[in-house]
């Protein structure tokens, strides 16, 4: 059977996540409804990330086995037209190795994280960004965030249903960039691993920004990690300020950009 | 009776445009209900424009005349939280002198429009864009606006139902942008006149944007505006790109930046 790989964006608000639960919306069940459409059967495609209930992705990446031969450009064209109105979007689709895995061949995943810090209720970007009232500091957040890069037992920044084997985990990258916005400020925290644990970045949001409101010092956030209890670990922030911003492979069928 | 200026952010989505209509929901409608409830009477407010069914604002400046002194930090919180969940946010309020007139003292207006040139459809932009599937060329449309900016006649580009006393306006800026976005190329029209005709900026958009397609030679918006003539303008493009991104004053009630 041909698979083809797709580079897939959505806006998580109206699904119980990635994931397919009987009887709830969901990003999987909803590609692979239209599949169905297009080859009448039961489908199953694997991510590379199982976002939560409202997160969102600029570029998860799935694959699907088909029975007959697509042209690519038509495949993604035909699964766009069924998935409408829904929030989901295939940016791009290639043919893979019958081998290649959108899960197991993915060696990095990125996620993006939007804290908005302004009195005013958001407008256009609500349901996209996790709005604060108050001032943050950024110099505070970057110190904290620096002592959750490398490689750590982070055993207090995972969620108890978390179901990964190890709580041993390397952080390769976690920068925080300050923007002005309309009217406010706006944190993008931007993160890269080969895996993360359950509720992992949402733990690390949550606690930093606890640490750029002065609530607690950064060094705190080492105390935290190295108590590896999830009790000392700061509330879990909210889920519509992440995005799934990319995955990596070795063989990356989407090597060359994005088709327009 | 103290006057305040309100600087105001909106979805137009939901709204019949910024105007109070009797029994449609307005931007307008919904500020002077809220104002209302701080102050119950009947209230009207004045803005510098009066934006179109669809339309958004990022910075829309109104004012309004309130019976009591109010602290503007509180005023603008008490606004904000009867808004709620309209999509339309105070960003800054501040108090102005009797005299001062949102509509009329204003001498600059500046509009953003943004449109997507992306074949798979937008999901975390959807409504806050103008999306085309075909390609755009920058320089196409860069030559065809250099022909609008200046002072003419733009019969052209009126709505037959605009009310202005004269079509001759002076565009001082017509600036566009390309850039990445998610799977596709943005591009961002940016417009700066004393006052604009209705319809001005979405026909210029519609217009540009045939050049951009390669539909029309840019020498042709130099044609149509020349011409006077309704007729030779190329099609209005729709509303959910366009936003009120600023309003200038000689004494501006903002100036020395935003709040957070």
């Amino acid at each position: 059977m041909p698979r083809y790989a797709m580079k897939i964006e959505y806006n998580g608000a109206p699904f119980a996540g990635w994931q397919r639960q009987d009887g709830l919306p969901t990003v999987q069940g909803a590609i692979e409804n239209a599949l169905a459409k297009l080859e009448p059967r039961a489908h199953t495609i694997a991510a590379a990330g199982r976002t939560d209930s409202g997160v969102h992705a600029l570029a998860q990446v799935a694959h699907c086995d088909m029975e007959r031969d697509w042209v690519p450009e038509r495949l993604m064209g035909a699964l766009n037209f069924h998935l409408k109105p829904q929030p989901v979007a295939i940016l791009d689709l290639r043919p893979v190795a019958d081998d290649w895995h959108a899960r197991f061949s993915a060696h990095e995943r990125r996620y993006v994280f939007r804290l908005l810090s302004r009195r005013a209720p958001a407008t256009h970007d609500a349901g996209l960004v996790w709005q604060v009232g108050h001032e943050l500091d950024l110099g505070l957040m970057q110190a904290g965030a620096a002592h959750l890069i490398g490689r750590h037992d982070f055993t207090t920044f995972r969620a108890s249903q978390c179901q990964a084997d190890s709580p041993i985990k390397t952080l390769d990258a976690l920068r925080i960039e300050e923007m002005p916005t309309n009217g406010g400020r706006e944190y993008r925290f931007y993160l890269r691993a080969r895996s993360f644990l359950h509720n992992q970045v949402r733990s690390f949001v949550g606690t930093l920004e606890r640490v750029g409101a002065g609530a607690m010092p950064p060094e705190n956030v080492k105390t935290a990690l190295e108590a590896r209890d999830r009790a000392a670990c700061g509330p879990v922030c909210p889920p519509q300020g992440l995005y799934l911003a990319g995955v990596g492979y070795a063989d990356d069928p989407f090597a060359g950009g994005d088709p327009r």
